[in-house]
C-alpha cells in the first residue's frame, strides 16, 4: 500500500502503521512478526494477543484485532483488503439468511457485467454527480488503448436499467425483481478502513420495478426490516431505522431509508445499510414504461413510468460487528454468524499422561464433537501438539469463537465438560459446567443465550449514548461525550450544513482530538428516525440551530459518523 | 456492442447479427422484436420460438436459444453479457454442489481484491506472458490518473501468492487451501460468444499449497474428477479426462489436467475445466518456503519450496450444456441444475368452463405443486390468462424446463396427470400418464431418468465422433466429418504446430467452410487422455505427422476447438 499511496499521491491521511504493514508484501519472511516480539501495552495481557487497549487507541486496536483474528490481510493496492476465510464465512452466513428472505418476495438472482459504458453511466445526472469522483476507469486492454474507457461499476443502476427497459413491455412484466451478489469499486480518496471504507467491497444490490408507488414503498420498508434483522438478529448489533435527509439520500432517489448503527468506542454513528425508493427518476431517464392497465380499462391508452427501488447491504456490516463486540482479547463473534461456534480444547494432558489415557481422552473429545455436529453446531477441536492449553485459549479468544469447551481427565471422570463464554469478560462468570449427556440440548441453548446477551449489551450501550436534546448549548459537549444526538430540526439542507460546520472541532478550537481518525469532523444528520418521540409542535418548536429561523419538523438523529 | 467494437477497433470478427442485437440497448422500446414478426426458417416451427435450425446455422441458433430461452441478455460493452436468472440459477446449483465437495477437503472460501499491482502481476514471467495481451488496466480514479495502473485480475495466482508467503511460516501451516467464487476479466480480441468466450466471466478458482508433490498431485486429480462430475452428473455432458500437452498447458504450471468436451453440431472440442499442478514455479518466484520437517528430524535445517495447485471451473460450463442439449425448440436443461424442473399447465379450460370448475381445477393444480415441493421438486405453475396451453407449451419448451405436467378436467376425472418430457423429440414418446397419488414418487424418478437419458444420448454422440486413427491421410477428412481424432503423437510442441498448420482449411484450399465460426481453424491437441488404448509401441510406432521423425509417445486427442 505504501507504494500505491505514493503512486496516486492522494490517499493522504493513510496511517503510518498501515503503510508499515503493507510494506511486508514484498518481504514475506520478515512479515509475520512473532507475537512474542511485540511490546505489551495492556497491563496483564497475555504474551500473544492484542497489545493495545480498545479504549486507548481504537484505530491500532482495530488493525490488530482484524489481522491477528484472521479476518483481514493487508494487500498492496491501496484501499483494498483480503477477506480471509473467517470473515468471508460470516459474509456467507449473512448471504444465506438474506437470500432466503428475498426469495420469499420472488426476487431472483442474476449477474450483470462489472463494466458500464460511459453513455449509460452518464444518463442520470444526479446519480452521476454522486459517483463521478470515485469511478475507476479501465482505459487499456492488453497493450491497446480503448477508444472509449469503461467504468468499473460503483453500483449497477445504470448497468441494469437499460435491461429493465427491454424486459418491461407490459404491466404483466411487473414487478421485476432482480438481485446481485457481487463486488463494486469506489475509488475513494478518504481514509480507508478495512470493511468500513474500502475501494472494493462485496455486497448485494437489489433492483426492482413496480407498477405503483405503494407496492414499491412496501418493498423498500420490508427490505429495511430485514437489513435491521441482519444486524440485530445475526450480528447482534442494534440499529435505528429511519429516513435520510435530502442532504444524505442516495443520488437519484426519491427517498432513502436507512439503518444507523453506533460505535461506542468513538461515539460515532455509522450507516449500516440503505433501501432506496428511486421513484420514477431512473424510469424517466431510461424510458421504462408500461401501458397503464387502469386507464386501459377505462378505454384510454396511457403510458406510465414504473416505480423503482434499489437496496444494498455490504461487507461493512462485518466491520461494524467487530467494532461493536471486539474487546481487549480480540474478536467476539456472535454465534449465529460464526464460522466456528465452539472450539473443544483437551486439557490436563501432561508429559506424564500415558499414551492410552491421551488416546482415550481424544476419543471422547471426538465424540463430543460428533454429538454437537449432529445438532447443527459448528465445532472445531484443537489437538495441536506443542502448544499449552493456555496458548490455545488465547488463540481462539483472539479469533472470537463464541464458546470454548475444555475437557480433561477430571472432567471425563465427572462426566462433564467445562465451558467458557467468549462474550463475558469476567473469567469466573464466563465459566460453566455441563453434563456430557446434556450437551446436545445445552450447547445450542447456551449459544442462543450468548447471541441474546451480546445484542442486549450492545443495545444498552447504544441507548445510553443516544441523547435527546432541545438546547443547542448542550449539543457540542454531548457530541464530545461520545454520543449521537436526537434533536428537533427543520430538515433544511443548508441548516444541516451549518450544524455540521458549527460542531466541527476546527470551528471549536478546543484542541481536543481523542477521536484521531476524525479530529475535525462535525456532526451530520444520520437519519430521521421512524420512531419519533413526542414533543415537536408544528409551528412552535424551534429548530435546534440557534441561527435557523425555521420551525422543527422532526426529531433528527445527528452525530459524527464513519 | 456496436459502439464499443468501433471503439477498440479490434474485435474484428464480431458477427453482424450480434452488432445489430446490441444496438438495441439505446432504444429499448423497439428492442424486443415480437416473436410473430420473425421469419420462419424451420419447417413446421411454431409461431413463437426458435426460427433457425441448429444444424443449419449453429451460431444464429445459439443466439436465439440463449436470448429467447432467457439465459443471456446482450449488453453494450463488447464481449460482456448479462446472465439472466435462468442461467445464474444453474451456476448457483453447480456452486452449491462443488462447494460442498471441496469443503470435504477442508478448502476454505476467501476473497482477494479484483485489482493486482503490476509488480505482483509481473513476477512470474511465463505466467505474465500467458496473460499480458488480455489484461484490462485501470488507469484512472475519478478524474485523476493513477501513477501506477492496476490490473483487473485475469486469474489470482499473483494476487494470492504474496499472501501465501506470509501465511506459510512452517510446515504446520500446510496444506493451505483457499478458494474464491468471483469474477475475472480477460480482454480478449477473439470472437466473443456468450458463456463460451466472454471478457468477464464467473468462476471458482482454488489455490492450494502442499508440503509434498504427492499430496499436491493427489488433489489435482481429485478436483479433476469432481469437475468431470459437474459436467457428467449435473450438466449431463460427457467429457474426456487427460493432460494438456506442453503447448496447451497453463502458463506457469508443471502440468495441466483437463476435461475436454465436444460439440457435435460443429465437431469441435471444447476445454471444459482445468486443474493445474503448478509445481514449485510460483513458490520460487514468491518465495514460499518452509523448513523441511524430514531434514529437521535428521538434525539439519533445510528450506523447501511448497508444491502448489490451482484449478478453475467457469460459467463456460453453462454454454457447453446449452450447445450439447439444445434443440430446434430451444433449451433443454438437465433436471439436476434446472431452476425450475417441472411446470404445471392447466389444460381444457375454455370460455364455457364455469368459474367454479376453473377454481376447482386450479386448486388441484396447486395441490399437485405442493405435493411435488414437499419431495424437493422445483415446480412452477403457469396460470397466465389470455394465453393458450399451446402457447405456454412452446414458451416453457423454449426455456428448456425438463418436464411439463398438463392437467385438465379429464385428467382430474381420471385422477391422473399427463406428463411430457422435454428431452424426447417425438411427441408421442415424450408423453406419459401418472396417477396423482403416485406423483411424489414417480416425478423425482422420472426426472432422474431424464437426467440419465440426456447423458447417455450425449455420450453416444461424443463416442461416435471420437475417432481413433493411425494414418495421416484420414486425418483431415475425418476432422472435416465433424470428429475429434485420437492419434499416436510424439508430444513435440513443434510437431503439434505442424499438425495444426496442415489441418487448417486455408492450407487445404478446399473452399469448404461449413463451420462458419472457424473456417480456417486447424486441429490442435485437446489432451493426452488418461485412458490410453493399446497399440503404441515404444521406439516403433510412428508419430501421426508424416514429416515428423520422432516416434509416438502417447495417443493424443486432436480436434478443432473453441
Amino acid at each position: 500500500m505504501a507504494e500505491a499511496t505514493a503512486a496516486d499521491g492522494q490517499m493522504k491521511d493513510l496511517k503510518i502503521s498501515e503503510v508499515k504493514k503493507n510494506k511486508k508484501d514484498g518481504t514475506p519472511k520478515t512479515a509475520a512478526k512473532k507475537p512474542q516480539q511485540q511490546k505489551k501495552k495492556i497491563e496483564g495481557a497475555a504474551l500473544i494477543g492484542i497489545d493495545v487497549a480498545k479504549e486507548a487507541d481504537l484505530s491500532e486496536w482495530y488493525q490488530q484485532v482484524i489481522t491477528k483474528g484472521q479476518m483481514i490481510s493487508y494487500y498492496d493496492v491501496a484501499g483494498c483488503y483480503i477477506l480471509e476465510p473467517g470473515s468471508y464465512a460470516i459474509w456467507e452466513n449473512i448471504k444465506t439468511w438474506f437470500d432466503a428472505k428475498i426469495k420469499t418476495l420472488k426476487v431472483r438472482n442474476a449477474y450483470f457485467p462489472i463494466f458500464i459504458s460511459s453513455d449509460n453511466l452518464e444518463r442520470e445526472k444526479e446519480h452521476l454527480e454522486g459517483f463521478a469522483a470515485e469511478v475507476a476507469w479501465v482505459t487499456k486492454g492488453g497493450k491497446s488503448d480503448l477508444e472509449k474507457p469503461v467504468a468499473v461499476r460503483p453500483t449497477s443502476e445504470t448497468a441494469m436499467y437499460p435491461h429493465f427497459a427491454r424486459k418491461i413491455q407490459s404491466h404483466r412484466d411487473l414487478p421485476l425483481k432482480l438481485n446481485q451478489w457481487n463486488n463494486v469499486v469506489r475509488w475513494e480518496f478518504k481514509h480507508p478502513m478495512p470493511f468500513i471504507r474500502s475501494r472494493e467491497f462485496l455486497w448485494q444490490e437489489g433492483h426492482t420495478a413496480h407498477l405503483t408507488q405503494e407496492q414499491a414503498t412496501e418493498e423498500v420498508l420490508q427490505i429495511l426490516d430485514w437489513y435491521a434483522d441482519v444486524y440485530q438478529e445475526l450480528l447482534a448489533v442494534p440499529v435505528v431505522k429511519g429516513t435520510k435527509t435530502v442532504n444524505e439520500k442516495f443520488p437519484g432517489a426519491d427517498f432513502t431509508t436507512t439503518i444507523e448503527g453506533f460505535i461506542p468506542a468513538t461515539g460515532r454513528g455509522i450507516q449500516a445499510a440503505t433501501s432506496h425508493a428511486l421513484g420514477q427518476h431512473f424510469s424517466k431517464m431510461f424510458n421504462i414504461t408500461v401501458e397503464d392497465p387502469a386507464a386501459k380499462e377505462a378505454g384510454k391508452s396511457e403510458h406510465v413510468h414504473v416505480w423503482q427501488n434499489s437496496w444494498g447491504l455490504t461487507t461493512r456490516s462485518i466491520g461494524v460487528m467487530i467494532l461493536t463486540h471486539g474487546d481487549n482479547r480480540g474478536l467476539v463473534i456472535p454465534p449465529r454468524v460464526a464460522e466456528i461456534q465452539v472450539v473443544i480444547i483437551p486439557a490436563g494432558v501432561t508429559a506424564k499422561t500415558s499414551a492410552e489415557a491421551k488416546e482415550d481422552l481424544y476419543k471422547k473429545v471426538d465424540n463430543i464433537k460428533s454429538d454437537l455436529e449432529s445438532v447443527g453446531v459448528r465445532v472445531e477441536t484443537d489437538l495441536r501438539e506443542g502448544y499449552s492449553p493456555g496458548f490455545k485459549f488465547n488463540d481462539w479468544e483472539m479469533k472470537g469463537i463464541p464458546l470454548r469447551i475444555e475437557f480433561g481427565p477430571k472432567d471425563a471422570e465427572k462426566g462433564q465438560v467445562t465451558t467458557s463464554r467468549r462474550d463475558i469478560d469476567d473469567k469466573t462468570a464466563a465459566r460453566g459446567e455441563t453434563k456430557i449427556e446434556d450437551l446436545k440440548e445445552a450447547i445450542p441453548k447456551l449459544l442462543e443465550q450468548i447471541q441474546k446477551d451480546m445484542l442486549a449489551k450492545a443495545t444498552k450501550a447504544y441507548d445510553e449514548h443516544r441523547v435527546q436534546l432541545t438546547n443547542w448549548d448542550e449539543f457540542v459537549p454531548t457530541l464530545n461525550g461520545k454520543n449521537v444526538i436526537l434533536v428537533p430540526h427543520c430538515e433544511g439542507d443548508k441548516c444541516e450544513d451549518e450544524v455540521k460546520a458549527k460542531s466541527a472541532r476546527t470551528a471549536l478550537g478546543d484542541g481536543v482530538a481523542e477521536d484521531k481518525q476524525a479530529p475535525a469532523m462535525g456532526a451530520k444528520s444520520l437519519c430521521i428516525p421512524f420512531d419519533q418521540p413526542e414533543g415537536i409542535k408544528e409551528g412552535e418548536t424551534k429548530c435546534i440551530n440557534p441561527d435557523c429561523k425555521d420551525f422543527a419538523k422532526k426529531w433528527v438523529l445527528f452525530g459524527r459518523s464513519y
